[in-house]
């Protein structure tokens, strides 16, 4: 009894598992890519994403009269089952592969063919029936159907992330109500500066974090425009007057989310260029939190030797040798998911630079590179927020202490003895380890009176000069 | 006769030439500073955004009622000075440099303080009478004045970007105008695929060029928000209540880009985003760029052993040993100016995540970058518009017996003989030499006239399928 | 009945899977550490190098007199145990981890004291009879175990990515001898230059990968100094005298790799400089591979529209919409791959730079990019000699024609008629489309026998230019 | 009366200057690169390689019997005058220009022709007697003689470059020797480690730097390998037979590196392996060097509430605002161009991989890129040791103070009394501000003698643990 059937393509046939959804292009994929263990069903949102586009096709080709309305109901059906997260396990190809993902497109096209084909009663592989190229991919091209999938995708996957980011925001946000009390010496270039409250160092955070959910949301709306009825070059040949705005508004129906047809298909068929900015943002973000991860690290050095304004919460033993020893093991974690972000840019600009003439081979890679990004970035903001921020507490003392031993507040006299004069005041205290406000005194400059309303600390966070 | 005067700062006295009208800071810096042959003075647009910043930030000094009248008076006639394009070889220091631009800033307050000095009827140096400290940079630090200064120089010099853009677009769209009636193959993945015209793929790179204005204007946009009145750390410290909004507003009259004040001055005294994903769009407008003029040197590739669909002009004899070659030096000029925005945009991404607490110092280096990628891409476009582009010629002959030739026709039978016949004729094709045309007779799957209506080239451009 | 068993670190106590040979260190990774799917069992090699390393510090201590013999014997066992593979699922930490690598060691401490308990009849979690910390990792720290364990990984992972290299090179070599014969024009910058063979262009490939086989070991070499021996700092502190060298001796006993100890502990342990180096090595080979295909893929266009001079065997359908078409899958999969790479070698520079004082806390992904490139690229060549270059095969006639056709010959002149009357030739048979041949002697500048000598193209390939 | 003379090629007829000893080709390359500020004429060692190249050339030339004694001569002066630095401003082309370095290469044909022709007694012009392409680039093509060319170059800057890196090893060991008696805590992930010596922390760093001259050379002495005589593309057409060798030889002597032929003409010609690596060991340069500017940077910060272990030589005033500051411009200025040097790296990388078929046109920018960065480099290190580095004192008492306090020194006695006590001291003194000595005290855990023997700081530098 055999256990496979036979398929066949330009290539000749090829024995596919009986039990399986998918056929002999998805078997050639899996034959031919054996490059790294990620495979499209490691990512459901894209095989959703994938299913929503070829029920928008279907409903177009149907409703412009080229589709037949039993296939069609039975396409139906099949996407509705990928949507509902059935049939994950026959989409076993790797998401690294050549052809510009033609093998992501005929493996959903075969899969949504067997459902479909079972649903109208028949076996898995009488494609007469109802066949993956002439029904399924009807009006369609992988160069239309892919990169509209993978944006599809992509705007979902980016609204998770926003998620997290906002939830960051929370996270410093709630730190730097607890620490506006907090008094601390703000620091440029690693120099003592002038003061400042630990609040306005978190609340800063969150403000540098909510930035970045305007720019991801800014920059992902442009994959809202979509080449849906480019078919192969954008010149929608096989294509039927009327479908792209037909299809893509069922797309967005379907989807909710507002697409556009692009203006010139031509020009947005290779072009690659939403990629690359939406991954920009990645790497903007990217850069960004690993600032914030290594202003914690400094801020949180020591315990004795270091800095030592804040404690992050102890997640594990810090050392395999030095006992006692608690690292801040949760940044360092999300500055090495930010480097990984930073390098899957790269990754993507080289493939979208390499680009030729009407198409962009290459994008399989570019969309794994943001994929990953994406998901790497959710779960190390998760771990972030949960693991660190929640849990920080600061060392009030050793921030006040700070201030009073520094000389930077010497800034706040400009104004009253000028910048000459307070040079040299900084500089005697620098070089006799006497105090700014000692100094003052005894060069008879200012009264005591006024030197004590100028330094007083909370004075110098609201500015309010008046001579 | 000696012809140098003293000043003194911090680290003691240093002779300054008497001519000079910058000052010891300025003379510390060209000392210190010996790495590039790059200058502030290369840059007039950079100086011109400092004396902006400075006569806004007098102004509002002078209003606000801490800038005695003649002292405003005099800086305000220093600053137009500047802004006159005067005084530029004032300015020798290397534009890499340490410090956070500190010497930029001094080199600026130093340079209007003497013009100012000069202008009262003092002489250079006098600066108990107008201080380049207490005076120019009065209400100000390094920390708002530089970055609001690079900003402004940013938005500026975007402006002149995106009006190449746009010349770049024109070039593309004549092009794409004249070359309307000339039909060619179009190639996936360097593999023949359906027909479309020369002027399409012209018209694509116009298109492709028109979304960069959009986008560069769209990130520029994000320079309007800056932080003067920040001082050091953005806590405002030596401030003056009022301050911010209005010099704000200031900058806004003489400049005339419509700056708004960072909602979170602490925030936005370290943070260089808005850099990060301007370089971004630079990044972007390369690889875009890049990919045309791959494209550019592919379709003129030959004279004979190539594709050879168009004729760039020749600029000049393509080898020292190989007579007769014509090169396409221009567009690989371009690439190469690409290539170096890109390792450009990896420069300031470096720069902007070594960001430390409350200020990031290496913005030196991250302004350079970008402005050395803007004004390359200036000129490279220039460069492409002129010396390339308006004199593409086509080689219609070469390009219509592609599509004689070619097997990706077969692709129009689709939707009248199915994917799986149509993939056997394109079979026999390749193995026999025949055409599609003669195979589809042959094989008596269509009528003569039907094939002749289906396979007409214009038709294929025109999608107008019936059954 | 309970199903786990305590155990306590420095932050309390954890309940452990009474199954599991991993302990509280580990667990509290995996909680830790949600970020990728890449865990450490995915890479045996790794698991097998921290036995290595277990091993030959266990050995060390035993043979200097620190660990007793019973213990030694049973944590010998247990490095054995993993050395054939087994326990590979106790290792089910994620790669992206901070704590520089702190976890990964734990890890093999607590799983290599486990097994050695129950070997030596005790219970897991009995700690006291061999401790994960005072046992196993006597006499080292993280920050020299891991490390040495990453680079004798590295090692072992080279080896096999230079026979794939190496198969590589002879597979190119063996068609560069197949095609010996055919003679072809060769291109500078796309344009026609002067023949050459198909041989030889695909000699100069195997020649080209050749080398990389030098340089990829050259670089690796550098892993062979290791830093045994530093424990926290590179101070030696907990550390006996004498171990450092026999430590490494005995490592390179069981590991069969002449490794030597650093000059200077503390220098090395911080320092990732052999990373990096290796990195750009795996990065050159990416480069260099990503050409060599663009340029398989360039010689294949077409069939009818583009070089069309070698044929790529077809690995699977090209298009979902285009029937017939076949695309260069296996090329195009390999520049996403060195894609990649190159995107990897990325995060190596910023992990790398991100090393502050006595330590790079980074190495855990600094280690795992490099661990994805190399697997990537092996899994990449053997694909592309496989299912690519075995198989191609040459258009003998194409080739042929286009050197009949070309102006280049017209170089071969030079010699005769000096280079201004050969760049007048040649600008007539581009203006009039006739043949080099024909013009020279249409303007009687040599005779047809000389001329006949002169543009014979095996002659152009073996230069023996007399006057 | 004119000052100019006609020249013409290819493309027809240029007025060149009367004084101007370039020629028509180099006129076209100023009228058609007008991109950077950087000219030719800025790197007179670049000039002196061409010369040197030029007279190896016609050397072998002569020697072979293809040129005549009377031309080899006059070219000979010719290229001497260019190698004792003349001429200089002859040579004003864009360094960025594409035609793969065909300008470059006919600069110097054209200059050395004029030079000749005039030591004859010819006009500049008069090239019957003298030609550029016909004599001055005899059996040579820009595809051989300029990258040969830029190699040699590359060669010279390397060892000023290594000569620039082994005076900064000296510093910081001139350093270490004066710091060796400096006890201070050692730090791993900014967190408290073990003691160590600010001299070994100094000599760490003169190691690590030491380690970059080996590096340098070794992947500079793959610039050894050259390819005259491939003219064209490798396979040599209008070379002589024993060309190769000879002038190889010839170029040896001359220039005084012991250049050999590349084993594979065609192979050579193309590729840029040598240029990736390069670079690579330049980013690995950038890389260490800027780790350790950090760290210069995190040791120096403060003055009271940072670091504080050393105090870097104060080179200007640090702020326009907060009177004496002071700050680490000089490391920071050094970070910036490890930046750009790393930002550098990248356009080569792209630049290598965009080589098609038998050239990469790319060469210009990429040389650009290497002798930018070797540039930047070398002034970057002078100015580190000079004002940086010679000039860092240590404050002895703030180091030592951190180790009296430290809890990290627990770690010691990890030997005596177990990782699990330890880890139980540590916690205690964390939690109660307690010092390890009086907790292992308090709770009788070791005597006091042998207590003080093993916490003893020096010998915490110095393992010596007997049981």
């Amino acid at each position: 009894m055999k256990n496979y059937r036979l398929e066949s393509d330009l290539l000749g046939e090829l024995q596919i598992p009986e039990q399986a959804y998918y056929g002999v292009q998805t078997q050639r994929a899996i034959d031919n890519f054996k490059i790294s263990k990620t495979k499209l069903s490691d990512y459901p949102v894209f095989i959703k994403a994938l299913a929503y586009v070829k029920l928008a096709a279907a409903r177009t080709n149907y409703e412009l009269g080229v589709l037949e309305e039993n296939i069609f109901k039975a396409i139906q059906f099949a996407c509705h089952e990928l949507l509902e997260g059935k049939y994950r396990d026959q989409f076993p190809i790797d998401m690294i592969q050549g052809g510009a993902g033609t093998s992501v497109n005929m493996n959903a096209n075969e899969v949504i063919a067997n459902i479909a084909l079972e649903y109208m009663g028949y076996q898995k592989g009488d494609y007469q029936y109802c066949s993956p190229n002439d029904h399924v991919n009807l009006s369609q091209s992988t160069n239309d159907a892919y990169p509209t999938a993978i944006k599809l995708a992509f705007l979902k996957m980016n609204q998770e992330l926003v998620k997290r980011v906002e939830r960051l925001v929370t996270a410093f946000r709630t730190k730097g109500d607890e620490f506006s009390g907090i008094l601390k010496m703000g620091r440029t270039q690693l120099q003592d500066a002038v003061p400042m409250s630990l609040g306005q160092e978190f609340e800063a955070f969150a403000v540098n974090m909510q930035e970045e959910v305007t720019r991801l949301n800014s920059n992902a709306d442009l994959f809202l425009e979509i080449n849906m009825g480019a078919t192969a070059i954008g010149t929608g040949l096989n294509s039927i007057p009327g479908y792209t705005p037909l299809c893509t508004q069922h797309l967005a129906d379907v989807s909710g989310y507002p697409f556009t047809p692009a203006p010139n298909l031509i020009e947005a068929t290779p072009d690659t260029g939403s990629y690359v900015i939406y991954s920009s943002s990645l790497k903007r973000l990217a850069v960004k939190l690993s600032k914030i991860c290594n202003d914690l690290r400094l801020l949180s050095s020591g315990p004795r030797a270091g800095f030592n304004e804040i404690n992050l919460p102890a997640m594990q033993p810090g050392s395999s040798i030095m006992p006692g020893k608690v690292n801040p093991v949760i940044p360092e974690v999300v500055n090495q998911v930010c480097f990984k972000v930073i390098g899957n840019d790269l990754t993507v600009t080289f493939a979208a630079e390499a680009g030729q003439l009407q198409l962009n081979v290459m994008e399989p890679v570019l969309g794994l590179s943001i994929i990953e990004s994406i998901t790497f970035l959710q779960n190390a903001i998760d771990t972030l927020v949960e693991k660190c921020i929640q849990g920080i507490t600061a060392n009030e003392d050793v921030c006040k202490n700070m201030i009073m031993n520094s000389i930077g507040i010497v800034t706040a006299l400009n104004p009253y003895i000028g910048y000459k004069k307070s040079t040299k005041i900084a500089k005697e205290a620098l070089e006799t380890g006497k105090g700014i406000y000692q100094l003052v005194l005894e060069h008879q400059l200012l009264s005591q009176e006024k030197l004590d309303e100028i330094l007083n600390p909370e004075n110098m966070l609201n500015p309010t000069i008046h001579h």
